[in-house]
């Protein structure tokens, strides 16, 4: 496969810590509901599940944000359980329900009958990523991403969104050899996804672990960030054009565990808005085996006007302070984000007056002497 | 006043960082829905609203727990949103809903309409407490508590439960004035209603700061934490009979900013489970100006059998380490306790296991060489 060269390369640069111009910015979800197009094209496609396995209307939804706004980087659209999908859990989605599966995992005999899905079940998913990397023509990169094995299994045991726990956490608590089976399962399953979204044309690839946050200490990191090590061993680490392909891990409310990600063989970090960037960088982000920081701006922050929106950018880009300036060498990077998702209640001229802002203001960072 | 003489001081004395014979325990929501006892109080009052107003019958679910559990505390039973309601703006509880407030504030109007409540309207609050202590006769200690003005002030606007705080985080990141301006209200309020708990007979009393942890770092600080503060300067420092009175400050997902909470002007923190016991002791347990931890265990290791209740019990025990010995002088000490409200879910016998297992295992720990 080939594809057009990138032209803006700031968001990988940042990913392998090399120096940039400005401090690149991707939107977790910035290919969604905030946005009227968004809406219109999910309305035509008929639903979200139609949406998402239609090549040409999740190459099209994907694009959207580039059109309105200078960010540095594309990401797939598509859902976080298509792979327990894909093991045949019956994903299906509920209007104003979210995700649910008509097959839940919830005791020894179904995570024993368990087993890797056929690739085949989510070519719908490496088709898109190619479809939108071509479409993309090398403006930006384009990310890939899956669940991580925790948060894939929170919904395979729950059945559904949750805000307890209590089954997953019933069987982990009463039973962690089952748990341990089902989460290296999902890890290998993960992997292969990943590596096949890599072949396809992912430039970049990054873990959801979306709910690693709700789990105890010590729990987190023999859960949790040990099925994550698991997916990162087994990456492929360059692309299907030889170019070498950064691996980017998010704890929502993985900040109390700073130091033990900072020890994961990834090159990313991302970073909800509970987190100190400043202490961040310290710990994790300098030296000769630091990561990439990306995030971490409260998304609510934008239901805010421009001028308070420009306030918390500059308020964000100071706390991580000056990225380093020797081109290639590997030094602290900081990619700008929100800390989860963007919300759908965004009116998306403020996501303008954000985009606007870490431009300009992080340009003026590096100028300052 | 005069009360019966205390004969379990261990709580009390491992709040003020002296020596005890064992790991004090008592439960966040101890008197509660999983325990058959209460429920029977509670249908034979009517309602949560009815139970909590009735001071007989909240006097006679805060004992309930006592005497099934060797607990070493008790905590008035009420709720954390008797606050705002006697401000007007009028709780009620749906069934399966959880609070509602008829009179939401949302606006700069509506804050400004806001006045510090009649204490009067919380008589039937500083009754119960009074109840409540001569009730215990001495067996262990009352705690009173009051949701912080940061959580007060989440419900008040939001007017309910809230998974996304849209329209608090709105008001706080277009009018930090006008949220401060409530908060700084909010925290008057407490502090008047936490000293008539004082002066009514509790003998430590907790702040709650339960949505503390969804606020971005930085804004924590200016906004929650602030106010706490500001609760923590104007407390009464000793009970109507003459006994110097504890402050239990407790955010959940407060982890990140333990450094800043270690600076607050209280006596013991509260930690959830994300927080490494072990770190948490080295950072504000220990010198002069240490602060007593209470906490950790994930409630959900309740739903587990005994044998691994007894399991995560050691872990907790083991990472927080043996508590000083020296006797009254101060030193860090450990107060067992969830690190959330137990849930309405837990089996009452997995309790006992819990208690049982602390006080075993933190006498053993002490013998240690």
């Amino acid at each position: 496969m080939t594809f057009a060269p990138l032209r803006n390369d700031s968001f990988l640069r940042a990913c392998w810590r090399q120096a940039t111009d400005h401090t690149p910015i991707w939107l977790m979800r910035q290919a969604g509901r905030y946005l009227p197009e968004y809406m219109a094209t999910r309305a035509k496609a008929g639903s979200f599940t139609a949406l998402m396995r239609n090549v040409d209307a999740a190459t099209e939804v994907t694009l959207q944000p580039l059109q309105r706004y200078a960010l540095d980087a594309a990401i797939l659209f598509s859902d976080i359980l298509t792979v327990p999908d894909a093991m045949g859990l019956g994903l299906s989605f509920e209007a104003g329900e979210g995700p649910r599966f008509a097959r839940p995992v919830r005791d020894e005999a179904a995570i024993a009958a368990l087993a890797l899905p056929d690739l085949e079940r989510l070519r719908y998913v490496f088709e898109a990523v190619t479809s939108i990397r071509r479409a993309l023509a090398g403006r930006v990169p384009l990310i890939g991403f899956s669940g991580s094995p925790w948060t894939l299994a929170c919904y395979m045991v729950e059945g559904g969104s949750t805000s307890e726990y209590r089954l997953i956490k019933t069987l982990l608590y009463s039973r962690p050899d089952l748990m341990q089976r089902l989460l290296t399962l999902n890890a290998d399953a993960v992997a292969a996804y990943l590596n096949a979204q890599i072949d396809a044309g992912a430039q970049a690839v990054m873990l959801f672990d979306s709910w690693g946050g709700v789990l105890a200490d010590g729990v987190f990191q023999r859960f949790s960030l040990h099925s994550i090590q698991r997916v990162l061993g087994q990456l492929k680490r360059t692309g299907a054009d030889g170019v070498p392909v950064p691996r980017i891990v998010f704890t929502k409310g993985g900040g109390p565990w700073l130091a033990d990600m900072g020890a994961l063989d990834c090159e990313v970090l991302g970073l909800d808005w509970t987190v100190n960037l400043a202490q961040a960088r310290a710990r994790v982000g300098e030296g000769a085996r630091g990561k990439a920081l990306q995030g971490n701006l409260d998304p609510s922050v934008l239901f805010a006007p421009p001028a308070q929106i420009e306030a918390e950018v500059i308020r964000t880009l100071r706390s991580f302070g000056a990225p380093h300036r020797d081109g290639d060498h590997p030094g602290p990077t900081h990619i700008f984000n929100l800390g989860h998702g963007i919300s759908q209640h965004t009116p998306p001229e403020h996501v303008s007056a954000l985009v606007e802002a870490v431009g300009r203001h992080s340009r003026a960072l590096r100028c300052a002497p």
